[in-house]
């Protein structure tokens, strides 16, 4: 079979007609159709295709052990979320997942049900507590709930580390018996991905913000438990309907509410008023 | 707009829908709603996208300044070949166009008409005679043509700097004033294209072969004429009918018939017996 217009995509198709494994012939065999179909579809042009070439150079050129422009790039495009939705598709009134984004670097440090991740102090600060179940409604006794967040200006610890212990505004809490936990912090702030780089300036070139929508990771563990890695959104946050990741979905908004009582303060050793965030988890057995 | 799996594509193109450049806006759209398409139709697994970026990660940091392996990448899935190939619907008779490949490197010398480009000396010697004519059949006198070839090894002058002279298989002839041009050569090799980085792992894991059919590029410029990049491909060469790279045309491919005719050789500066082989070429005036 020779190359033409008309079966272009049938012609590359068919060169990989031979893949030993099933599941790449099928996957490299979508990738050829849908990308042949974007060319035709655009009617790309050798300098466009230049541009494209020199964008995806560009992108590989940035990757480096501590940034990964693809996965930036597979994010802005919402890829990354549609592979993290269909992978954990909610069912049954499971807790919905998210991405994990590309702050999940450092191991976050254990600590200790009430403790707070925040070792510095600046922030508006809030509880924020939760109960693991499985489907049935029972506790997940023990659960491993991992926690990591930007401070009140946007920023993880890893972003200035000149200035900020590493560890800050994490931490990994153990649930008690009957599947709590709780611990204080401060409120995060929505905050920019990376734009310094060619991601940057697509975003820049569309017209598109690069902000995520106020959140706390949160990843949960447990022997026989799907692993659940989601966030807990901020509610009245900026950029909740135009997150630059299309990480939110409706059903992880909370609202951190305002609390004034000194007492219930007091018990937690948080200064009055304070916030309040609850965030029930539901997860699957498996 | 917030995502789910259903309108996900629609999401993400409404959020480039503020792209002030038409064209960017229209391009990225496409992109966004097939490359999501392309995941939903394989139902890609976060481990397979995973695998997908280390790969393009790996193509990116292969990249430098002797070597362009998104190219050949994009050269491997017949999307280069698809790209000039609209760019140059050939119709009407005209000469069809095909890649330019990646070893046009080095400006080829300039050659007197019935030159040999072979420094070397091995190799089957063969005589390239031709004309250029337009859509009228009339003569495009002192047209510019550019060729290059792989040797009989299989091996451009750029891949074996420490042996072979810079320029070695290479040569710009200016037809006469009747648009014809003529010179010698050896009959170049069917070859592998670089397989030593990810675009190579990928034709071993789908077990495709690296080959290039054999053949000349040649390249025809002249004033108030359309640029013309293709190959001369010599007929009987292996992997006509499977080039890695898709650049095989039916009307590019030529005889380079055997000639035993010592007059005709010893007028060439031939030895006897040689082969031959003519390019009718027809360009477009623009
Ligand atoms: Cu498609
Ligand atoms: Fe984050
Ligand atoms: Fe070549």
């Amino acid at each position: 079979m020779m190359f033409d217009e008309q079966g272009s995509a049938d012609v590359v198709a068919a060169s990989f007609g031979g893949t030993p494994d099933a599941r790449l012939r099928e996957i490299i065999t979508a990738l050829v159709r849908h990308a042949h179909a974007v060319v035709k579809e655009v009617g790309l042009t050798p300098e466009e295709w230049a541009a494209g070439i020199r964008f995806l150079t560009e992108t590989g050129l940035a990757c480096d052990a501590t940034r990964q422009e693809f996965i930036l790039l597979s994010d802005v495009l919402g890829v990354s979320m549609l592979v993290e939705t269909l992978a954990n598709r909610a069912v049954g009134g499971l807790t919905e997942s998210t991405v994990e984004g590309p702050f999940h670097l450092v191991t976050s440090p254990e600590r200790a049900l009430g403790d707070t991740i925040d070792e510095v102090g600046a922030g508006e600060p809030c509880l924020v507590t939760g109960r693991v179940v499985d489907a049935a409604g029972a506790p997940v006794a023990g659960a491993s709930i991992d926690v990591w967040q930007a401070d009140a200006d946007g920023f993880y610890d890893v972003q200035r580390p000149a200035e900020v212990p590493s560890g800050n505004l994490r931490g990994r809490f153990t649930a008690d018996g009957d599947g709590r936990f709780w611990f204080r912090s401060i409120v995060p702030r929505y905050y920019p991905i990376p734009t310094d780089g060619p991601v940057g300036r697509l975003l820049a070139a569309t017209a598109r913000h690069p902000y995520r929508a106020a959140h706390i990771h949160v990843e949960v563990t447990a022997p026989g438990v799907r692993r659940l890695t989601t966030h807990l959104f901020v509610e009245g946050s900026p950029y909740l309907d135009s997150d630059a990741v299309f990480g939110v979905k409706e059903s992880l908004i909370r609202p951190f509410a305002p609390v004034d009582d000194p007492a219930l303060a007091a018990r937690h050793g948080l200064p009055n008023p304070f916030r309040h965030a609850d965030f029930a988890i539901t997860v699957r057995r498996s």
